[in-house]
């Protein structure tokens, strides 16, 4: 399995393409439907490129990394070949009509074109429709990362939603406490000491073992007080309905 | 300002108690209403203690670090000193009525008794009722940390909530992808690099310019499967709400 088609020319094909390529294997081809995308994608991996689904060349691989919608309409076009697509949310069976080999193979992580990133630490979910093709994808898998997990689609479907809530959700409450300072002239990079120290708290804990704050304490004087202080309805409501979730969670 | 007496055997006496001592201010008295606590950490300090607010020696400054409920009673038997509390919530004028020299010295930071942290990273919020006093209070703040910040009580409800937001709830998000997890296998820690991406990307961004995810995608196909997927009602809920409150901060 040493020679790789690409088709996508996103975040994640950019990432796994040159991660492939410095791990020796041969991109032969990348395929976008822009064909400006697939060559400077082609340009970067040193490569071919087409925007026509029917001049693919043959390749022991094809990596499917493109939107989640589009999958279903690239897969119509592609000929049978060993295949795996890099979505979280699509299930492996979206290939089963057609194809003898195939899987999935999944970074956990949010890609940005323009942000390097170090792809060894990141974790790939591999899930194959035969044990000698899921050992072949997780063999590829461990040439680029340390952090190699099996993992069925159902498994990858609620690992999906588990980070929407510790990466997307997160990340919302820093922007409703940015929100909240920058109307009060206080930089939120106050705030970063505190993030990271939840953070580390994590290497050696649950997350549930380290929540403080005023719904763990059960402090209803502070949460009414403030309730009472946010101007902002929506956020108001946000924080009540969490600082409830809370409290039952810690019953 | 040199002689220093610590009202509160907690998290935060202790850990200002053992780097003012570091940074050689002299700790008179330990104060705690429990005299098992209050020897314990007047031990680590290697100084006296009471459990008798009418036996407090007479020092250049008192630093209250008792439960917020629990200052104004404390105040009520102290008798006039320079004197400041260290919480995010209490408002300056708490002292008003009996004190000439007041102000708050609040560490923001979640402290726990029992791990080490570095003092000198940890912001420091401070307030006088004077600029002398002000003046002062900065002055020794600076010697403990190198991020010490003016902020007036209304500021800090404000940093206090936005705190709520960026810390409690965030580490919530946690436990809620945790307890999604652990009914289907998988180790929390397959989360970490891209939490910790997450965080690295609030260095040099605003948490809105950096937020993806279905919501920020506004890709209601995908919510709404997560929405079917999830089966317990509580956190259905919530992952509509933030959902819905994401695709609205983001419009």
């Amino acid at each position: 399995m040493k020679n790789i088609i690409l088709l996508g020319s996103g975040n994640v094909a950019t990432h796994l393409g040159i991660a492939l390529k410095n791990s020796n294997f041969a991109i032969l081809q990348v395929y976008s439907k822009s064909i400006k995308n697939a060559k400077a994608l082609a340009k970067k991996l040193d490569t071919h490129f087409t925007n026509d689904l029917t001049k693919l060349k043959s390749a022991d691989l094809i990596i499917v990394s493109v939107n989640d919608d589009a999958i279903s309409s690239v897969l119509s076009q592609v000929k049978n070949t060993a295949i795996v697509h890099t979505s979280g949310s699509v299930r492996l069976n979206v290939f089963k009509e057609k194809f003898s080999n195939y899987g999935v193979f999944y970074p956990l992580q949010t890609f940005n074109k323009e942000v390097d990133l170090n792809i060894s630490d990141i974790p790939f979910c591999i899930e194959g429709n035969s044990l000698e093709f899921e050992n072949q994808l997780i063999k590829i898998a461990k040439t680029l990362s340390n952090n190699v997990v099996k993992m069925n689609s159902q498994q990858r479907k609620k690992l999906h939603i588990a980070a929407v809530f510790a990466c997307n959700f997160s990340n919302h409450m820093y922007s409703l406490a940015d929100e909240l300072l920058e109307k009060n002239d206080i930089d939120f990079k106050i705030l970063l000491p505190l993030i990271k120290n939840t953070i580390t708290n994590l290497e050696k804990n649950k997350p549930k073992e380290v929540q403080t704050g005023p719904a763990k304490r059960n402090d209803k004087d502070i949460i009414q007080e403030h309730i009472d202080t946010i101007k902002e309805k929506e956020i108001r409501e946000l924080y009540q309905k969490i600082s409830a979730n809370i409290m039952k969670f810690h019953e």
